[in-house]
């Protein structure tokens, strides 16, 4: 590709919004352009990259036994109700009606449409396993969308389905999927780690998420060191100890007044802050209030939370009810004297203290000196809906580390979810008996992970991609504009494609040397062929991540691709 | 592939509804289900048959210079409304909004798109020309949408879009594009012919149709035996000559109840049909009423009578605004005392004739023997709305035949249309002036095409795939349930695999061998290779379109992929 005919060349400077470092050097080297917010043109440059990852996904994903398929975009609304996810899909669904009036959901993923294809067939256990998956553009309507690539509106993802007879064939495949997806992110440059994490809209029991370790990312996971991974939203701890007091010192309410968060709590009490509380109250989608109860120190994790409560969706009650149910203005809530219509969820961190603090329920009063059974009844059940702090123990007994990272892929258990809520789901059994089908459901997000790619291969001059997913095997550079040079380079270049290697040629006859050289390092191919005066019949080579250069015969070249 | 893991296997009886061979035979062979009328799932045999298909249209498109890239499915609507194309698409565009309310339309083709990442840059006539296509879902909501593939909802389309600073330049991208169709076509196994054709709701001043000659296809088109191709909508030819009579007869109206139709008309009045004349009343989408008068014995075509009433949707009156405008019921209509509200519009074959019938406004009534200027004043134009009769004769002096045919790609001027349109769409040209960018659109229906090959690659028991776009490249057989038999085949699988040939293995231990055969007639993989008892180390091959068979040893069929 002569770079003089290329559409979408490099530009010096991001937009303003691009805060991402992916995000910033898409651009300015010309793989993307936003079309609207969280929808992007991809284009030639970035359409070569995203061409060479799906080219790899679909190589392994054929390798491991899937088939690949394709389902229409718009998704008849009926399947969407057969599942009751019209209302909780855990993203906004987008929803269109055709002049006919029959009306469909825009997939932003495709259970459904999978189970409908293959409820059309009559499938023995003899046809079974099998796994089928698409390419295809997803939309999910997300409220905020930003960091260009990283979360987006409409974007391209590699979504797979297996269907099994039993649960033990399904374990298999997810080991293998497991195996498959861990082999197709080392291939694209990108170190996973694999987090168990919440199967929020999709339903089923357990999943994982393929996770790239990045500041940049909005997941953010704890390990242990020691093999163990866990998304925030289904992480298990145990919360630091909390020295008991041996007397139990007389309740009062202690006036506090504009004091603001449990760090100035704690220190104007004169008590440590793992003895002071906060009672959250919260509106959920049926109209119910609930008041979430946690030691001072530690967060709401609110999917943990939603989990618990069984609702889809809440949100913090507004002043008004929070003034209407406690007496006090926001701020002051406690567990004491709730009306008995506000339903108490309290946390496992709140147990185990003594003399505790609490909001009084009177707008600038706190309650100290607070204890279970006696001021308070002891809950049935003490919920885990907190966030763990960095040196909490885990599971396995070792200290919890805290990592933020980009969610490239996940894999989900969804066993008989969907083929029981959808009717005619199954198949003939070796006994003669109609079976729900066992399933388990597959994701990797392409765009994103081109962005993931970028967060991870880059310098402070451009991208520097691996070399199996890099848009162009070698970035050839003319230096002068004699007509020796120029028709050397033309020579190279043509010498260098019959050896079938790909090239981008800098041909620009008015670009200054500096000005193609920047460029190189802004689009990232990793290596770069110099022709010039000076390099005679041969050509000089350097590759992107290195300072010094060689000089070889275009022959010797031959490997590079 | 294992045949009984594929997903997706033969059935006997095809749909009631699929009225063409492609559908039916794409249907029972495991190539395609409906999801809702008018989009399909690609089942995996039919996704590899279409992933070839695009991988030729791509091969070619990139050896011919274009860039491939990729727009978002979900256009904003404020670019639909720079162009004024919100109403006057030609179908019906689906719109859909977001939560945030903003609004967008689902893309049924991208010239605004282009036209919007192509002006976020800043080119010069030193970027130019260039070409950029992609390969995506489209969306149109068409009233009908019926024969399988060959007429969808939303559909895989390659559309490119040449951007240039000449006319000239682009009459050479023009050219490109023909050769690279026809190239692309012959290399799908498709003859096409290339057929002038209407510019529809695109917009521009010419247009050619890639056609495939067939009975299933939509497009009509008339030919010369002699290089001319022209779509019945923009079809040029003259009409029959009707002789004249050297007397002009007094002018009268006859009552002829019950006559319908200009061929018992003819009779009951005892004239040639080609004296009758139709006049018929039509709605514009602007509210006003015309009066389109053509000859007895010629069809209207409705899309060139809408380019000269200058409207993009009409409708054939209601029978109330025809007894209001005509006095008379439905069928009685004639351009004589007519209100003068109603516009008439005379077609050229109802010039050159004297002693014609009419309508006489009359219920029950026609007027004979009228004659223009006498009767009815000569109208300042007559304009060419009829379709043409086979044997009339066309615009080189030949006559003219009619054909049907599947409209598989289609290639488009666009000139300034869309950049005059929408702002900011113009490069630097070499004087430093801002000039317009001159503009082409090219497109291929996949899908579409997908159908047309087997329209015209199949007999009666199967699809017989052409070799570039076979599923596989051989089906092979096991005969027998020996283990002997069964651990051949397998070798002789995975031998075929690392020769690299791709291999739909029909393993089936419960198929009887006539079941196998057909599957493989059916499925229309162009080789069979069967191994069983009486095969030994060799293996026997037979042709999908031979009935003879040889035997090979597995080594010689490295060739056949």
């Amino acid at each position: 590709m002569r770079y003089s005919k290329l559409f979408g060349k490099t530009v010096r400077e991001a937009p303003k919004e691009a805060q991402t470092i992916s995000h910033k050097l898409l651009y300015q080297a010309g793989y993307i352009r936003e079309s609207s917010s969280g929808r992007y043109y991809l284009l030639p440059l970035g359409m070569l990259v995203m061409s060479k990852i799906i080219d790899i996904v679909r190589t392994e994903m054929d390798k491991a036994g899937a088939q690949e398929m394709l389902t229409p975009v718009l998704h008849p609304i009926e399947l969407w109700k057969e599942t009751n996810r019209t209302r909780s899909t855990g993203f906004e669904l987008t929803t269109v009606k055709d002049r006919r009036g029959a009306k469909f959901a825009l997939g932003g993923t495709a259970e459904e449409m999978i189970v409908d294809v293959v409820r059309k067939f009559q499938e023995t256990y003899k046809d079974l396993p099998f796994n089928i998956y698409q390419f295809s553009q997803k939309f999910r309507d997300e409220l905020r969308a930003k960091g260009g690539l990283l979360r987006l509106r409409e974007f391209m993802m590699k979504d797979a389905y297996s269907f099994h007879a039993t649960e033990a064939d399904f374990k298999r495949e997810y080991q293998n999927m497991k195996q498959t997806y861990t082999k197709i992110f080392k291939l694209l440059g990108l170190e996973t780690v694999i987090v168990e994490s919440d199967n929020g809209y999709i339903g089923g029991e357990y999943c994982h998420e393929f996770v790239v370790e990045s500041e940049e990312g909005e997941s953010k996971y704890f390990t242990d060191g020691h093999g163990y991974f866990a998304h925030e939203d289904v992480v298990k701890f145990t919360p630091s100890e909390v020295k008991k007091d041996e007397v139990l010192m007389p309740m009062k309410d202690v006036e506090g007044k504009g004091i603001i968060g449990v760090e100035e709590l704690a220190k104007y009490l004169n008590i440590p802050v793992e003895k002071t509380t906060k009672t959250i109250l919260f509106e959920t989608d049926t109209g119910q209030v609930i008041a979430a109860v946690i030691r001072g120190g530690y967060d709401i994790n609110e999917t943990k939370l939603k989990k618990i409560v069984h609702c889809h969706e809440f949100k913090l009650a507004s002043p008004e009810v929070v003034r209407k149910l406690t007496n006090a203005e926001v701020g002051y809530a406690g567990a004491l004297n709730l009306p008995r219509e506000v339903k108490l969820f309290f946390d496992w961190t709140t147990a185990n203290r003594t003399n505790f603090e609490m909001g009084a329920n009177k707008t600038n009063f706190h309650t100290i000196n607070v204890n279970f059974d006696r001021d308070l009844p002891i809950p049935e059940k003490f919920y885990d809906f907190a966030i763990p702090n960095k040196g909490d123990i885990g599971p396995n007994g070792y200290q919890l580390d805290i990592k933020k990272g980009i969610e490239v892929g996940n894999i989900f258990q969804l066993g008989h979810h969907y083929t029981s809520l959808m009717k005619n789901a199954h198949f003939t059994d070796k006994d003669g008996e109609l079976k729900k089908y066992y399933m388990g459901c597959y994701g990797i997000g392409i765009a994103r992970t081109m962005a993931a790619v970028v967060e991870k291969h880059h310098d402070n001059k451009g991208i520097i991609w691996p070399k199996s997913v890099t848009p162009y095997d070698v970035h050839l550079i003319s230096i002068g504009t004699d007509e020796s040079v120029v028709k050397r380079a033309d020579e190279v270049y043509q010498q260098l494609e019959r050896q079938g290697l790909s090239v981008l040629y800098d041909d620009r006859e008015t670009a200054r040397p500096g000005e193609k050289f920047s460029d190189f390092e802004l689009i990232g191919i990793p290596i770069r062929l110099v022709v010039s005066a000076k390099t005679g019949d041969k050509v000089e080579v350097k590759k992107r991540t290195e300072s010094t250069h060689s000089t070889l015969e275009v022959e010797q070249l031959r490997h590079l691709g």
